[in-house]
């Protein structure tokens, strides 16, 4: 059983990643989420030290959230397209049906701090590239499996299904056409692997 | 022959554009903008009435750059796949080697701007869809060439060459792997091109 206090960090965590999805990491203030928890300043300082650390757990506590949302309920399909597809499916939902109103915080944050360098943008990019990993190795296991070409780099598949989803997320944010965004990401995404799997033959 | 005020404008937004490239539109400040131009607050303040008056000509002075640094040049080559390889070659250029020191500021901008509703959002909705028009344009270019088959979906183009400049940008930027970036996004336009065009046989 998670402790009281182990409790409300849980709830703070959560509060704060939904202001960042608004707001931005910059944009996090103790103030503002005080009023959003119901808590006092101070009793939010009792929890986390400062202003970076809070912002660096939110991004700990997104990396988490992502990572039992998204990849564990896809390890439970079959090796190779099957489990990609349900990647690429929790992948789209994280993005489009989520709880976070302001879309990804991972892509808001990469343009916040790509050019700050400190313990913030080590934690965003640790967790981009583990990510960018899981992609890969996913897609090695549909060579694996037959199901993709043995020439296929995965790599360079990871690299594309990031960026249908960075797209999807430009048109259904910035153009707000979230089911276009949808239709389109999808449509990008069985053109890979149409690719990738004709070029087995 | 422009105006010695149009020349003091013209550098300021240069300036400006630059500073936004790092530091985001909401980072953008008035007193570190004098400090770069040599320029005192009240001589900014005569040339731009307010803060959010310079950041929106910063994002149309950024719009302008992006026409005649990419679309122009690239209208003089041959309709078609060389057209559409001069707008990618040219735009990766923007990203990767052009004078924006902190990366393309429509991105950043659009991360900051997309739950933001206001005159800023709906200038770089604007030019997004605008580019998004060219690209798309540019698609049924290829078609109209034979180069692409008559069946391809111009705007699921414009949707993908955007996710490819995307993923090049995060790659390049937030973890500095600035080669391999231009690498993968050659690469996957070259499958697009393929894709489009192979699909006419």
């Amino acid at each position: 059983m998670p402790s009281k206090g182990q409790q409300t960090r849980e709830t703070i965590l959560r509060q704060a990643m939904l202001e960042v999805s608004v707001v931005g990491l910059d944009g996090l203030t103790i103030g503002q989420l005080a009023k959003k928890t119901g808590m006092s300043k101070s009793g939010l300082f009792g929890h986390f030290a400062c202003k970076e650390a809070l912002q660096l757990q939110v991004l700990e506590h997104a990396a988490q959230a992502f990572t039992s949302g998204v990849v564990v309920p896809a390890l439970k399909e079959p090796r190779g397209v099957p489990r990609l597809r349900a990647i690429f499916d929790r992948w789209l939902g994280w993005a489009f049906h989520g709880h976070l109103p302001g879309g990804c915080i991972f892509l808001s944050a990469s343009a916040e701090l790509d050019d700050k360098p400190g313990p913030l943008r080590d934690s965003l990019e640790a967790s981009q590239r583990l990510w960018l990993g899981t992609l890969s190795r996913a897609s090695s296991l549909c060579r694996a499996e037959g199901h993709f070409s043995a020439a296929v780099d995965d790599e360079q598949i990871a690299f594309e299904l990031y960026a249908i989803m960075m797209s999807a997320h430009l048109y259904g944010r910035l153009l707000r056409e979230k089911d276009m965004a949808q239709v389109r990401a999808r449509t990008a995404f069985e053109h890979l692997l149409n690719r990738a799997a004709t070029a087995a033959h």
